[in-house]
């Protein structure tokens, strides 16, 4: 079984996944305590986002936990190609979520100055929920990477 | 010289790469002709990533016709790494600007409503330059994707 660190059924793969859960987990909940963020329409596809994304990490971490438990080599090329699609259809979302969501709270905060006339908005939830999302995205690109690299030295 | 669509230095290429010049262009000047696009910090970032994406295109068009006339081979290992680390680095970048004015974009016209209370705003000037600066991403992806199979399927 040959070793790219971060890939699926390693220590490190499992350590990425089970980060991009917490952290999807953390930006989700952070958006939903958060005041009013059913207005805006970038929010709510980032909370839509962040759910699909936790789904997967769950399954996701299931899938390694029991690898690791029964050396169950998931290393076939053809196993790894849904691995690829998935982690790099997702991140493609999470980082298109991430953006429009920074952008909206960016102009929430600096730009018309909602924040201060608004008082009532729960901004620094807002500002949380987005780091936390690109977080989950950072990590969501380093399984992607780690993944098609296998991938792609599998098939040399 | 081995031939993947869309690769430096073939019609293919140039052709992505002309597409990439006018989506841009077309994208810059659609944003810098609106009223009040400098209120907005996603659409300032926009501004920014389009004209780095037209000297970058400007420059690849350049390099590609001149392959064209003398038949010079791009296709060495060492300057496709750096075709596809701009690629890739500038991509990214188009794809945050795009959703982030995406975002912004939908939140004026749609969220709070502000194209209809201010009608100064040139609404439909920003959704234009939001488009077309997403076409442009999907060629710069596309340019990125094909430069990156050809390095990969060198190196086997």
């Amino acid at each position: 079984m040959k070793d790219v660190v971060g890939s699926p059924g390693t220590r490190g793969g499992l350590a990425l996944r089970v980060s991009q859960f917490v952290c999807a987990l953390g930006s989700l909940a952070a958006m939903g305590s958060s005041y009013g963020f059913s207005n805006y329409s970038a929010f709510c596809y980032l909370a839509f986002q962040m759910t699909l994304q936790l789904i997967w990490s769950f399954i996701l971490i299931c899938i390694d936990v029991h690898s690791l438990k029964t050396n169950w080599d998931l290393h076939s090329t053809g196993n790894l190609w849904k691995y690829v699609i998935g982690d790099w259809l997702l991140a493609m979302g999470t980082m298109a979520a991430a953006s429009s969501s920074t952008g909206v709270a960016i102009l929430l905060e600096t730009d018309v100055n909602f924040c201060r006339v608004y008082p009532y908005l729960s901004c620094s939830r807002y500002k949380v929920s987005v780091i936390l999302a690109s977080m989950a995205w950072s990590f969501m690109a380093a399984s992607a990477g780690s993944t098609f690299w296998l991938l792609v030295s599998l098939s040399e």
